[in-house]
């Protein structure tokens, strides 16, 4: 999995109280993160592309939310960042060899290769039930009130709005 | 993940009826999924230092389950070839920028690390469900009778047996 992932899902996680109609630039979300702008600009972008953020463009642009936190998932970060591949592929090899089966006998899914299915099923059902909503209570409870604060005041003065 | 996953799993199917003292040689192995006996000595090796076959060397050698096919499953094999690293890896970011966590209030795993953790729990979990006896049986019941016959019958062949 690519580093980006956790970068945007911060990113996402950030944004996510200023929905829908502010955000922070690029440059207060790279610096928000400690991670150098370009890196977290092609993390935006993906994000962006995959229908997750709107906006960036220009000297006074700035991200925001592209939908509510609530219809937004780690699955729909990691998808955005690393694609939607299967972790497994199956290359058929039940059909080589001496005892291969014939295409037509495996119309169905290899049992293995159905093995693996259901486990990244399993993985992504987990991950899609983790919106920004529910997500954002528990960084709450985990950061505590204090810490929220401080971050709150930091994103209040780098916010920028639609006007 | 390594193409050698689907190899290796296959190899383990067709070696969970022989066990516990009979196997297959490498070139066998390698014959009958149609893969080159060097890329199939790859995934066997990996296979017994991770304790799930046993043998190999020797020209009269062959590779064998070192303990029951119920004892060995899916993320076994996964482990073993692909390694026991996360898919996700936290850097910590939330410990960067201007509003920084303390390390020292980093004791806990950050809610989108923990939230990918348990992803991969649910995705490790399932894979640990399968057991080679089960994938067997789920394996059978696809090919029907008369492929398991004829398979059957070019294992025979190419049996080999502790004396
Ligand atoms: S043929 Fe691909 S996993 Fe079995
Ligand atoms: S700090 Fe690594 S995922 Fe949050």
């Amino acid at each position: 999995m690519s580093k980006g992932v956790e970068w945007a899902a911060h990113a996402c996680a950030v944004l996510a109280p200023l929905w829908p109609d502010r955000g922070l630039s690029l440059a207060a979300l790279a610096e928000f993160h400690g991670v150098p702008a370009p890196y977290m600009a092609k993390q935006m972008q993906a994000l962006a592309q995959a229908g997750i953020v709107k906006g960036g463009r220009g000297r006074s642009g700035f991200y925001a939310l592209a939908k509510a936190p609530a219809e937004i998932t780690l699955l729909d970060i990691l998808k955005a960042i690393d694609g939607d591949e299967p972790m497994f592929r199956c290359t058929e090899i039940r059909q080589n060899g001496p005892c291969g089966s014939k295409p037509e006998d495996c119309r169905l899914p290899c049992s293995i290769a159905a093995g693996f299915a259901r486990a990244e099923a399993a993985y992504r059902d987990s991950l899609a039930r983790v919106d920004l909503v529910t997500l954002n209570r528990s960084v709450a409870a985990q950061l505590g009130l204090d810490k929220i604060m401080s971050a709150g005041a930091w994103v209040a003065e780098n916010l920028r709005s639609r006007q």
